[in-house]
This record gives structure tokens, C-alpha cells and sequence, in this order.
């Protein structure tokens, strides 16, 4: 093949991105350059022959994607953006300076960041939900380039993106895997030995090419078949960490901080530039249709038996419908989270993502980039799954929307592992995150209604079991607000609770009305954040709190209320119902009861506290 | 090859497998029967052939181990138990019913079950472990059999096992994996086109055979091969869901629920059996060595500046010269964890994962199985990826020490990819689990050394930067305690804090003395269990509470406080300090003042609270 290339100014554009990783490293007094060097080559020539891309216009809906997966090569992303002319010298060298926008990792404080990396297997999983915005719901031309590390194949995650991708046959995606043999603390567990990952990614339908990374002949040749692959395409490039300078070039313990004297490599590597190249510009952006399916809002009588979950499903559906930027993700169990029922009316905007929760929710923050709205579903318990991505989706700043069905020992037969009781402490300890648990039908519709508008990361959580219709179809609740379900002028007691175990109080409530008890019952559906006014009022106004919820007893909705009643010192006694023993199989009624969170429970703990 | 197998016998066996599935099933009114039913073909071949177990004595060392990964497949494994002669019909009618060891999904409540399952993509993971401790610690002969589902190969999870058991050379270990084609909710991603996994787990180093899984000869001779193929062998056998029973037979819809007519299913299967089979022994058990290095009692001298990670690595390191049953994993971070000190003296009890945080908590939990006492370690923040791992170790009931590096914003400029925020959060909302937050190098080995002592689920939380050390060598730490490190005959106020602000909280007393202000200052070491007795005593004795955390507001220390004071009822003021906004990059101390939890942020706290 004719090499249309000049090796010579590739070369010269690589030794500027090692040198600016260097410097910026070297200011920062700590950092990752060894780890941006070994990519030098590969990405001086997507920068400057392949990247479509306008700095000055990040918001152009026709630009590529670049996701730097292996976010700790952040110095090489800085440097290209200097080269590019997107930040200037002084910039670069803010490098993890408080108040800089160039952090240790990458975040979306950075305009030409789409989503947040630094937890390794990350990137790629997400890439293929902005591939999957492009190719299945945009019809783009975008495309989207997705920098690795070797070290991160190890994440189970990184082969969920292979499958997914291959499966999806997303041919608008390149994975250009650095493996430049060397991870943390020492030689990754398959060095230089590409075949392995190649092999793997092929079988997942991949064009997979293995190349010497420093030859930027072979990378161009690399990224051009790629383009042309029909597939997606991984090219696994052999390259030597450090490299470009002998000290540290290829060698251990060199991972993660400045170069011992940066300014001979600089020497070494041929002084500092300043070159500055003119990106290629994005294709025109096109129009895009999206079919929506009319459908009604959904309603219940007062009285029905619905489980939240299939209102979950009939809302979602509606939203659907009415928003045609709503999309939905399940990890294959949508006949259980009834995302099935939105699957259904909108399958163009449906991604079923098999048993994979963290390419699910990867998946959902890859397709908030593009402006979607994603709903992720899948059984509370398996969320879990997908903490980390979760964790990571709130540094992205990301428009993600979960739900959780199954939750809790009321879940019955089934037994422990199917229960979600960790859901709403793990899931209120994310970053601005809103925390949901309606506790009837229509409730469920508004506040799925509230998440879509709501930008950030929501949670709602809902119930396997059917339970009766409260409220008034069409009534509005507020993130954040409360409903005082039960009251009368002299209540003795405050009973707080959401979901299954509001209907568990309510039961007590009546209970207690017969002993001449006069119970406050208080559905606290908004758990993060939460209606602290309510608390404290019914604080004051009654004799006792008892907070009642089928989860452990752990960053609850109990731990909720008694960080409120502790901030305003009130000195009610509060009295927390919660999960405290390992539940095992059974039904519904007696998993309550034998955890103590059912109506005679409840009542009983009234009597003791008063 | 000459067919040794009486298919006419083996035929028999398998389809009392699949009416007991269909019966028990049908007994409890949910479950699992056709994903039992594609699988009896193969377990009956293997119960009545190739285990070597004896069920009068699940505590025999030598026994193989058989892990159900596939956990919902549960009325076949049940089926099998009653084939063994080790339960009678009657326990096996019970099934699902409240009080039954018999749950939904296999719990280690039942004496031949090593761990617990039921969320999916964790049994092949967790079988990674038990076969380690086989192959490199205990050079014994059990093999471990692994029943896999197909809908789970889709868990990134999966595939870390693959290529962690390829690379240790873990011919101990079969997996069969039953490709019934159908999921949940309908097709799986291949179906029964197995080449995609057969020949990435050939890639990952294994012996892969694709069979048909209703062959009896063809499943003999896959056990056969396996068990010579000198490396970890894979068994892709297609099946059909519900097999056996044309109403039901590769039919979708039929996932998860008892046949509509059991007697006629049961009378097409061939009617009631009881046989009972003579499963084969285990070989004789043998004895093993374990090399110790000698290493002393690590301890630090008052006022040194010592990171309580730097003691995690010399104290893991000196557990392992005092108990031999003690061994380590990390996640290619041990010279960040400091695990590598333990890694050092004790090679071959050191397990490196690699970036693949999942397989080590599940390797964690199958040498656990085995009596070894796992520590494994990595950045706090990445153990969140493993957050369903460790939820369902609850379950198993597991022996399983954890411990977290990096944790909050105090590391500094890597940013917030790396600081754990929620770990306190998510990890007391596991079963049982005890969360340590050693404050200073020698309580932090103190600590380590309960871990060690402690059966369950132990996470310890660690700095990465240099505090001074303030308590003596060999102080004795216990789990559920706390310090009062600084007090008075009449101290004002009282600072609640653990690790990095604890020592904020000493110079911020420091500060209010000058001001004539006394303050106490409590090292809340043990965030759970919690020492509800020194907690309530200072709500008595001074006028306000300040905790202080480098961690999220929600599920930590601030929280856990406002639990004891809100039961209690004291009514003394509580003031939370926490992280509440998104961290950046910077210098701890300019992190930890943004946060507003740095010494003068506490002073001012007091100073609004008083």
C-alpha cells in the first residue's frame, strides 16, 4: 500500500503531545505521563488525520466522539486540546490545580468531555450508548473514537461493550486499545500478548487488527480499515509505556507520577513545540425522525390492587408518547420491571441490554450525551451491579433515570438474593442523586412523570406486590415533597413509611384508632430529598416517630428521618422498623412479619414507644 | 469411542429430575422448573458419574464442590439432593415455603451449598476461588463443577472468571453451561449459536466442547474430556428449556413459573420415580503445607506520620506470619493499597486480579469456603464495582475481609473518579457487616487483627495520606468500640470523627480551647457496629454534636450518630459536616476546607451550634 503519510510531521506532533504530558505532569507533581506517552503516536495521527471535530463548537450534534476510557492519560487529552487549539500553554500547565478544569481525570467540566472516566472499563461500555444514539435512533454520521488501556480488558464491563457492540453492530465505534504492556503495579497479565483479546473481540463480531502502536504508518493504515470495516473495529496497538524517553520508557514502576527530571525528557523527546493543527471539520448535521405511539396517561381508581411496577411500565409507556427524547433500557427482565409495556409502543426507542446491568446503565449515560432521556430498569438487587457506574454517572453530570423493582423481603418466594434492601442507602449516598418509592399507581406515574423532568441522577423504586390505590389519578407530587396520608386534630403518634409498609401503617393506624390511638401516617415517597418540614412538624406535634420500610436498617428511610429529627434536636423519640435479620423464602405476609414491618408490628412498636 | 453408559438408566434418572423439578414447583406455586428441566439431562449424568461427594459429610475436605450458578435452577439441585438420598420427598415439597432451608434460590443454609446464588454471573466467579484454593494452596484433587446458565454469559463478570481461570491453569474446574436459548424474557442475545463463547473461552484458555446437552453419550463423553483436557474445560451443551414436556418444551413464556398442569406433565415425564443413587466417594483427603515468613507485630511511634494504609500493608503482612489461614487479593493496585507488603512475605497466599474487582471479591468468597480468611483490597471507591458481590457474600454468609484505600477527598488531585464517598454508605447496608475506620497506623493494625478474629463481612476503610500516630503500640482496639481521645471535666461540645477528620477535629479543639471552649473529641473508629453508649452519654454531658466525615452526608458517620440520638430521644443538637458538593481536583487541604470539614470549618460549626 502507498503510504500517503508524513511520518516525519506525525512524528513531530507525537514528541509535542509526549512533551506537553511531560510538562503538564511536571507541574502538576503528579499524574499519568508514561501512560500518555505510549498513545502519543496513535492519537497524534486521529488528531490530525481522522478526528472529526470542532473545538469551537462542541454542542455540533455532527461531531465525533472521543472517550478517553483510560482516563488517567489525561495529560495526552490536554495536550491534544492545546494542539488543537482549544486551551492555550497556561492551561495545560493548571494540570490538577485546584479551581482548573483540566482534573486529574477527565470530567464534562471540560466542554469536549462527554462523560467522566478514571474507573477503568467504563469508557467503552458507555461509547456504545452514544454509538447506539447514533446508529439506531439518530441515523448520525458521527463517530465515536474510545482510547483503552490494556490493564482495563481485565474488567468484565469492557467485554460486555464488545458483545453488545458487535451484537448491536455498531460500525460507528473504534476501540484503539493501548497496551503498552505495563499496568500499576507491573506487567499486566498478558503484556505485549494481543492475541488473546484480538481473538475475543473477533468472536464478538469486531474487526480486530493488531498493530505496533508506534508505527504510524501501520496506524493510519489501522484507522483507515477500520472506517472501512462494516463492524465495529478494535485495533490492539503494542506500545511501550514511557515511550520516547529512556528512563522511563518500557519500564516498571514508573506508573502514575512526573518523570524524576522532566526537563532532560523534554531535551530528549526534542524540546518543546507549539504546533497547532486545524482539526477536521464534522460533516453538515442531518435531521433524524422519531415515531412516537399515542398513548393515554395512565390512571387508576382509588381501591384497585396495582403493583407500582406496572405502573412503572404503563408510565413509562406514556412518557414515551409524550416526550419522544424518553427512551428505555432493561437488563432482561422487562417482564418482570414491565419496561416491556414502553418496549412495546416505542420499540425503535427500546435497548434491550440482556443480563448486563453495568453496560445497562452504561449504556443510559452514553445516551444522555446526545441529549436522551434514559430509563434504566431492572430488579432493585441487581443495580447493585452497576454501583460503580452510578458512582461514576454522577461525575459525568449525567441525565440518567433508574428503577428498581423487586425491592425488599415482601418480594416473598423468591428469597434474599432477589431483594433489594440496600437499594435506597446505596443510591442516596450518589451525588445529588433523588431518591423515589411511590407508594401507589398513580403516584408512581406523576412522580415518573417528575423524574423525566427532573436533569440528574433519579432512582425510583417500586413493589413486586400489588397494593390499593391512594390517591386521586392525575394528582401531582412534587421530588422532594411528602403526603400526610391519615391526620386528625390530636394525634398521638407519627407512623412514617413508603411503599408496601405506608399500606402496612395504615393497616396499624386503624389498628390503633380501635384502642383509641390516634395515628399520623405520613407516606414519605420522596426519600432523597426529603421533606424535612413534615418531619420536624409532626415532631413537635405528636408524642413519638416510628419510621417503618421493608430495607435494611441502614441509610434508610429511618437513618433519613433521624438525621432530620437530630438536626433540629427535637428529642422525640423516634422508633426505626427496618430489616434486621437475613430474610429467607416465603410468602409476602409472613417475610413482613417475621422482619417486623407489618401493620401488628408497627402497632405493637406504637404501644411500646407510647 | 466405545459407549460405556447404560442410557436407558441414565434416561430414568434424569426424568425423576425433571418430575421432581415439575413437582416441587408445583408444590410451592412458583419457581423454576423448565430452567431445571433443560439441565436434568446433564446433572443426571453428572450426579450419578463424575461427582465424588459425600453428602453424610459436606464437611469432607476432599469432596468436589458443585455451584449452581444458574441459583433459580434450584428445583433440579433439590431434585439431585433427594437422588443422593440426603433429603426425603417430603423436604423436597417444601420448597419455598417460610421456614424452609430449601429457598428460591440455593442458600448455604443447606449443608451442601457453598455459596449462595440467585443473582446471576457470580457462581462460575465465586468457583474461580474455591478452585484456587484447590490448585495453589491446598494441592488437593476435588474438582469444582460449575452448572451455568446461558442468559448469564452475558455478565462481564463471566468472563472475568474465563480469563482468571485461564490464566491460573484451573483444570480443577468444569463448567457446563446449559444453553436452554431462552431467557427471562425471550430469546438470549446467541441463542444456541455457542461458537461466540466456545471460542472466546478457547481464547481465554480453555478446553471448550459444544454439545447436545440431551446426548447422554455426548454429555459422558464431555465430562470425560474435560477432566483429561489438563486446563479449566467449558461445556456449551444446547438444550431445550422445559424439556421433556411438550407443553412447555422450547416454548417462551415459561420462564419462572410452575407448569399450568403438573400431573399431566408429570404422567408425559413417565410418572413418580424414587430411585436413589450411590453418588461416588471423594478420594482421601491430604494434608498441605503452607510456607510462613516470620514478621513481627508492626508499630509506630506517637506522632510519626503514618498512613493507615501503609499499616494495612504491615499489619496484612504480619496476620499472614501469625495465621496461616490468612491470604490477600487486590485488584493490581497493591502498591497503592499497600497490599504488595503482604504479597511480599507470603507469595504464594497472595492472589493478584488484576483490574477485575468482581472476580476478587468473588475469589474472596470461594476461598473462604474452603476456611481461608480472604482480605481483599483496592481503592475504595473501585470496590463499589463488586457492590453485588458483596451483597450476596451476605447472603452466603460469608468469612470475607475488605479493605478500601483512597478514601474521600482527601486524596487529593486524582479527582473524584478515585475517592470513595459512599463506601461507609453502601457497605454498612449489607447484612451483618462491620465497617472500621482506623484513625490512626497502630489502631488501624489493631483493628486488622479483629478483622481477622471476626467471622462475617469486615470492611476497613483507609487513608492514603500521612496522619500522626496517636495511640500506643499494641493498644487494643475492639470492634463495636470507640476513643475519647480529648475530654474535660466539663466539655462544651463534642466532635464525633473517624480517620482523616479525626485528626481535623483534634486541631479544630485545639483551636476552641484558645477560645475558652472545650471540646470532646470522639474517635468513632467503629462506624458499625457503633458504640451507642459514648454517643448518648455526650449528648448528656455537653450542649452539641458535631460529626465530621470525609464521605457523602447520606448512610455514614453523621447519620449513624442522628440513629442512636433520635432512638435515644436526647434532643441535643446534631450538626453533620460531610462532603455535599462534587469534588475536583487539588491539595487535600485545600479539598478538605472546600468540603468544609477541615479543622477551621469545624471550629466555626462549634462556634454556630454553641
Amino acid at each position: 500500500m502507498e503510504e500517503t503519510i508524513d511520518r516525519g510531521q506525525l512524528h513531530e506532533l507525537a514528541q509535542q503531545l509526549r512533551v506537553d504530558s511531560v510538562r503538564s505532569a511536571a507541574a502538576a507533581g503528579s499524574g499519568h505521563p508514561t501512560s500518555s506517552m505510549s498513545a502519543a503516536d496513535l492519537m497524534a495521527v486521529l488528531l490530525s488525520r481522522y478526528l472529526r471535530y470542532d473545538f469551537d463548537a462542541p454542542e455540533n450534534r455532527a461531531n465525533d466522539h472521543l472517550v478517553f476510557s483510560k482516563g488517567h492519560a489525561s495529560p495526552l487529552l490536554y495536550g491534544m486540546y492545546k494542539m488543537a487549539g482549544a486551551i492555550d500553554d497556561e492551561e495545560l500547565l493548571s494540570f490538577r490545580e485546584f479551581g482548573s478544569r483540566l482534573q486529574g481525570h477527565p470530567t464534562p467540566e471540560i466542554p469536549w468531555v462527554d462523560v467522566a472516566t478514571g474507573s477503568l472499563g467504563q469508557g467503552l461500555p458507555i461509547s456504545v450508548g452514544i454509538a447506539l444514539a447514533g446508529k439506531r435512533l439518530e441515523k448520525a454520521d458521527y463517530r465515536v473514537w474510545v482510547l483503552c488501556g490494556d490493564s482495563e480488558l481485565a474488567e468484565g464491563s469492557m467485554w460486555e461493550a464488545f458483545e453488545h457492540a458487535g451484537e448491536a453492530g455498531l460500525d460507528n465505534m473504534i476501540a484503539i486499545v493501548d497496551v503498552n504492556r505495563l499496568g500499576q503495579r507491573g506487567p499486566t497479565m498478558h503484556e505485549w500478548e494481543t492475541g488473546s483479546w484480538a481473538a475475543r473481540a473477533a468472536a464478538c463480531g469486531w474487526d480486530v487488527q493488531e498493530i505496533d502502536g508506534h508505527d504510524l504508518g501501520a496506524i493510519d493504515a489501522a484507522y483507515a480499515q477500520a472506517l472501512a470495516a462494516g463492524k465495529p473495529a478494535a485495533i490492539f496497538a503494542r506500545t511501550k509505556k514511557g515511550s520516547g524517553v529512556a528512563a522511563v520508557e518500557d519500564k516498571d514502576g514508573q506508573h502514575g507520577k512526573p518523570l524524576a527530571d522532566p526537563e532532560a525528557a523534554v531535551e530528549e523527546l526534542g524540546g518543546e513545540r507549539s504546533q497547532r493543527i486545524e482539526v477536521g471539520a464534522p460533516p453538515a448535521p442531518h435531521s433524524y425522525e422519531i415515531e412516537t405511539a399515542a398513548v393515554g396517561r395512565p390512571s387508576y381508581e382509588l381501591g384497585e390492587k396495582v403493583a407500582t411496577r406496572g405502573a412503572y411500565g404503563d408510565g413509562l409507556a406514556w412518557l414515551g408518547a409524550i416526550d419522544e427524547k424518553v427512551v428505555a433500557l432493561d437488563g432482561e427482565v422487562g417482564n418482570s420491571t414491565y419496561a416491556e409495556r414502553f418496549a412495546a409502543k416505542h420499540p425503535d426507542r427500546f435497548f434491550e441490554m440482556y443480563i448486563a446491568e453495568q453496560q445497562m446503565v452504561a449504556a443510559g449515560v452514553g445516551l444522555q450525551t446526545r441529549g436522551w432521556k434514559p430509563f434504566a430498569s431492572s430488579f432493585g438487587a441487581f443495580l447493585s451491579r452497576a454501583y460503580d457506574f452510578v458512582r461514576m454517572a454522577a461525575i459525568s453530570d449525567a441525565d440518567l433515570k433508574l428503577c428498581g423493582s423487586h425491592v425488599g423481603v415482601s418480594i416473598g418466594p423468591d428469597g434474599p438474593s432477589q431483594m433489594a434492601l440496600e437499594d435506597i442507602a446505596s443510591l442516596r449516598a450518589v451525588f445529588g442523586s433523588v431518591v423515589l418509592y411511590p407508594s401507589d399507581a398513580n403516584q408512581a406515574v406523576a412522580l415518573l412523570d417528575a423524574m423525566r423532568g427532573h436533569r440528574g441522577i433519579s432512582y425510583m423504586r417500586t413493589t413486586r406486590g400489588a397494593t390499593p390505590v391512594i390517591y386521586e389519578p392525575g394528582e401531582s407530587f412534587a421530588i422532594g415533597g411528602s403526603r400526610t396520608v391519615r391526620s386528625s386534630d390530636a394525634d398521638d403518634v407519627t407512623l412514617i413509611a413508603a411503599g408496601i409498609t405506608l399500606h402496612e401503617s395504615l393497616d396499624a393506624a386503624a389498628q390503633l384508632a380501635e384502642q383509641g390511638i390516634a395515628a399520623r401516617v405520613i407516606d414519605l415517597y420522596s426519600v432523597k430529598p426529603v421533606d424535612a418540614d413534615a418531619i420536624v412538624r409532626a415532631a413537635g406535634e405528636t408524642k413519638a416517630l416510628i419510621t417503618v420500610e421493608d430495607h435494611w436498617a441502614e441509610g434508610g428511610i429511618g437513618e433519613t428521618v433521624a438525621g432530620v429529627l437530630a438536626e433540629a434536636g427535637t428529642g422525640t423519640p423516634l422508633t426505626r422498623l427496618a430489616v434486621t435479620e437475613r430474610p429467607t423464602s416465603g410468602p409476602p405476609e409472613a417475610l413482613l412479619a417475621a422482619a417486623g414491618i407489618d401493620a401488628d408490628a408497627i402497632a405493637a412498636a406504637v404501644l411500646q414507644a407510647l
